[in-house]
């Protein structure tokens, strides 16, 4: 039976054998996702749920990526759900690939504990809802801590690694300190880090970074990923690491 | 008086007017205490103590650099105070720098309470005492947590400092999330960030902090910091931002 593309719709090609399902024009998925997976390290055999998943964007990558055994996509929302799960039929991934649709906020009790390898997530990165229209649009929710903190997602992530899991998260620069110490307050410490750079001469706009549940304390901090090597052209870091096209 | 430069000591030029008198050959102020200078903010009038002073490299160089009022380098190893007073003296910078010989654990008990509107400091960067031939020799207190911790440093500087008074730290990034759970444990809110690294396409091998007291939660992380262009040839970043040579 074909995937439905609805109106409104549009499929877009992955470049790397897979593709997506996006509303057009609205909230689609962006370069942090593309990096959080390039970041992402995934062995064979390992179990992965993505924290608010949206249309389906990091599993689709992580399956294409990795040898991971199962791979589940938790969305809120459930317009972006839908799109997410018929991505999964389009590209035949229905058995490695589940999305769920459900609330970050329950995650440890929608799943078992330590019923994960790995955790990843691209959660809102910006507090509160200052200067919001509307609160309950969908780009809203997924880039404004309105339906869930940064707390949340630290705190449900843990509960459902397994001992030695690990976390995986893209987040803004100027919140790093309280990453730091959200991620350690819930036993997930802080392992490596990654600053991204629009430019090499620019501050970092984007921090990817890797927590190890019941770790101990050593970070190792990585050489900045620089995305541009001029306005529209990406470096061949990015082109050699992502590979994958993005936004 | 003329100012004794005794015997196995040295008079370095910092080629900003001052003089450093250094043991030759032994523990020497390094790239790091430069780098923290170039780093830290002092406005007119302020008050600074440099917690594990050294030999008053820091003080020194802040001084040239800033309108600050008083400078006071508190150091334990009675060697190196005495080459600090010395270095003063020689400067004749007594009536803005001081020297204090004593624990930085005792900071709190030795000054007042809010009596310093910034805090500096260059603490020792290893933790334990792993692999240590001689845990007395000044060179290996200065570099391991041997007399102070990194806890100890940061909590007796929160005692010292002014209610919305700033601290200044370098260390070593693979100690970065322990850092930002330390500020944060002890109201010191970390406010801006520099990785430093020794070529562009390196690890970064020093980490820059400005912690505010009480300061509100956001970070801001500065471009990086490039050391060498290439193999012992300066950046003009650490060129023109530092400007007065190190090691």
């Amino acid at each position: 039976m074909p995937v439905e593309i609805r109106k409104g719709e549009q499929l877009d090609d992955l470049q790397n054998g897979y593709y997506i399902i996006q509303a057009e024009g609205a909230f689609r998925f962006g370069m942090d996702a593309v990096l959080l997976s390039g970041f992402a390290r995934v062995k064979p055999g390992e179990r992965v749920l993505d924290m608010g998943t949206g249309t389906g964007i990091i599993p689709i990558l992580l399956s294409a990526k990795t040898k991971g055994r199962s791979f589940v996509g938790l969305e809120i929302q459930a317009r972006s759900a839908d799109m997410a799960e018929r991505s999964v039929a389009y590209n035949h991934l229905e058995d490695r690939i589940q999305i769920v649709t459900g609330d970050i906020k329950e995650a440890a009790a929608i799943f078992a504990p330590a019923s994960f390898d790995v955790v990843v997530s691209n959660p809102p990165y910006m507090t509160g809802q200052h200067g919001l229209v509307n609160p309950e649009e969908a780009k809203a929710i997924a880039r404004h801590e309105i339906l869930c903190t940064l707390e949340d997602v630290v705190s449900q992530a843990a509960k459902v690694l397994t001992p030695r899991g690990r976390f995986y998260m893209v987040h803004r620069p100027f919140r790093l300190a309280e990453i730091m110490k959200v991620l350690m307050q819930n036993n997930l410490e802080p392992k490596r880090m990654q600053l991204v750079h629009p430019f090499v001469d620019r501050e970092p706009n984007i921090v990817l970074i890797e927590a190890c549940k019941n770790g101990n304390p050593r970070i190792t901090v990585e050489k900045p990923l620089i995305v541009y090597e001029e306005p529209g052209v990406y470096t061949k870091d990015v082109l050699n690491f992502y590979g994958m096209g993005g936004e």
